[in-house]
């Protein structure tokens, strides 16, 4: 249980001692769970943009703060491709906190103390929400690829129900980087007068070839790998080989020739390696390293249903931008890194022209960095001091207005 | 038989009236074969830079044109990492020239009306040269996972011998794109003397983690398939599925989102697809088809040692660059393209910088194009433009001279 969603009379998170103390000092939401929200959408399935119906449907989520009497304060973070809905604090059993803690927790850039941050794990996905490693109401085992093909505007639909849940009618904000961003994007365009704000981060309206690719070949490994078995390896030996080559692939996209230069170099390995073609170079033991553990924590399903459903992701199809931008009001703020090649700053800046435009109010700013596309992961005064004084406006305005 | 090897008193070759047709309105070199030379460095083996021996060591090799009487106008080709002998003319059986026939034949960059061209096949490779693939003359069967490591100076090194049994002194130019350009670069260190001129195409004095990442991945995904078989599948199934994601990979890199973008954009393959995770996306299905069809090629194993060697090449070694290249009297054209993002223009500059900081002679030019690392196999305007002026240059001071 959260402790911190335990409101006082004004909606806000009774303080005892020891939470001022961990949050003066460390700065820290402090424990948290994950919590789960199972539903079936009338008539009795969760209807998928494809037509195809799924249910019941649960989505693993995490609150932190709390919402206000006004209901105005609610902020949704939408994870990355491998993201999961502990975007914050800690786990019980665990030492490392959530994935985005440096920037959500009392006096962060999400400053738990003044908004209700909620944040949870896709659809598709195998932390908690329903995906082809959940079990099939049919058969009662895993779905594996009989699990229907899903698109981020069906993420989205579903974030929508775990939010009528929650009571939250409207948001201040959505944010999300990278993937998290075309869910964001998408929430702006799908329910514009619930999104009073956006904050898209490292991300683009459509995947290009060159990103369709890499995915296509990280799907391709894994399936390359006989233990896949046609999607049907749960409770047997994992296709940790394919699975491992694929998370590699995608390690050289997020990071950036210059952020590679400084942290490996062509810097070797100390120890005198058994094999030929053992990773004797840094950066290729720190790959493997990576791509090992990847199966630890993420099923090689999830991995081909969520790249797909990033590659299908196009907000307009073909049609302009702009004029699936226009009459929204949702404000936004288009964030790139300088060194991201993955999601290059051509393609927010090509969100933000269209956002022009269409009238709407969007403001663009490109961060210097040398992380490439981890940026959003690891870069935080730059993004915190530009996130935190975006939503105090944006909050601002609205309890004014 | 090369028959442009039959040269007249003159040391030209004796034209015909069906070849003086062919190359007026063809410019087309003709029927070639691949020649192969055998040798046993003394004594008996060929030494290799790690120490270990390897004999006997046999280089496939082409030419085209004919050495002049002052033997001054002999250029070396050297080819990419799945490159081969062929560079140039038609192979009796095949209906396509060589790779880069382009820029190699009567009035051509590489003019064989007036140069003796050289290209041969790596050591390491396995177009007919001496690799793992070939057979160890301990065992009689292929060599596998007993093939030593080898670097780009074995490969130069064999690349000598073979010019010395060619009767050739010293070299008009050498000339590569891409690892081509890193065995061109170390002719020029390691024989300075012998090389009158080296171009240097879309190359690096050493690879960079990023660059080495890659390669990495790639061998990552040949050992993952089972049918690799620790290097042991000669006679077996291949590792076609590994081999084939390395080359997809490979072929990502070689291209450029521009490039891409307007070769693919998002366009879908007309066909229904069979299956949920089928290539639907005309670039997912351009890389499974140039990944699939690479088996046909190459041997999996070659694509291990060859990458192996590249990413061990660091000419300098962690030394100043211009200290190597002090008193180094080549003549250097450095060339690279804009969208090149594999070996990106930085490369070649840093190796500009050290030229010039050494007081060598050596010209920069960065050609515009959309097409990435792939340009120097297909931006021939251009090359061929700034290639022919400058070997006329260097000839003539040579006879000149």
């Amino acid at each position: 249980m959260n402790r911190l969603n335990h409101r006082d009379e004004n909606g806000l998170v009774p303080l005892k001692v020891e939470d001022i103390k961990i949050m003066e000092t460390d700065k820290h939401i402090g424990l948290v769970e994950t919590q789960y929200f199972t539903f079936a959408h009338p008539p009795g399935v969760f209807v998928l943009e494809s037509g195809e119906g799924i249910g019941p449907v649960t989505i693993a989520y995490e609150t932190y703060g709390a919402l206000d009497e006004g209901r105005s304060n609610a902020i949704l973070i939408l994870h990355a491709l491998t993201g999961d809905a502990h975007a914050a604090g800690c786990h019980e059993s665990e030492k490392d906190p959530g994935w985005w803690d440096d920037m959500i927790g009392p006096g962060k850039a999400f400053d738990t103390d003044r908004y209700f941050v909620v944040c949870s794990n896709v659809l598709g996905g195998c932390k908690g929400s329903t995906g082809p490693s959940s079990a099939s109401p049919g058969t009662g085992g895993p779905y594996g690829l009989e699990f229907p093909l899903i698109t981020i505007k069906d993420m989205v639909n579903a974030q929508k129900l775990l939010l009528d849940h929650l009571g939250v009618e409207t948001l201040l904000a959505v944010v999300g980087g990278s993937m998290g961003g075309m869910q964001a994007l998408q929430w702006v365009v799908s329910y514009p007068d619930q999104v009073g704000s956006a904050i898209l981060i490292a991300t683009t309206s459509e995947h290009t070839p060159q990103q369709i690719a890499f995915n296509e070949v990280g799907r391709q490994a894994i399936m390359a790998d006989p233990n896949w078995n046609n999607g049907d390896y749960y409770g047997g030996a994992l296709p940790d080989k394919g699975l491992s080559v694929a998370r590699m692939i995608g390690h050289i996209t997020y990071m950036s020739d210059e952020s590679m230069n400084e942290k490996f170099g062509r810097r070797m390995k100390d120890k005198k390696q058994p094999f030929k073609f053992s990773p004797e170079f840094e950066v290729a033991g720190y790959l493997h390293y990576r791509g090992y553990n990847f199966i630890n924590r993420f099923d090689p399903n999830s991995y081909l249903y969520i790249t797909k459903a990033i590659d299908c992701f196009s907000l307009a199809n073909g049609k302009p931008l702009h004029k699936l931008l226009q009459g929204i009001r949702t404000k936004l703020l288009i964030v790139a890194f300088s060194s991201d090649w993955l999601y290059p700053p051509y393609q927010s800046q090509q969100i933000v022209r269209a956002c022009k435009m269409a009238g709407s109010d969007a403001t663009y700013c490109e961060l210097r960095s040398n992380y490439g596309h981890d940026a959003f992961l690891v870069e935080f005064d730059e993004q915190t001091y530009l996130y935190k004084h975006f939503l105090k406006k944006v909050h601002d305005e609205r309890r004014g207005g």
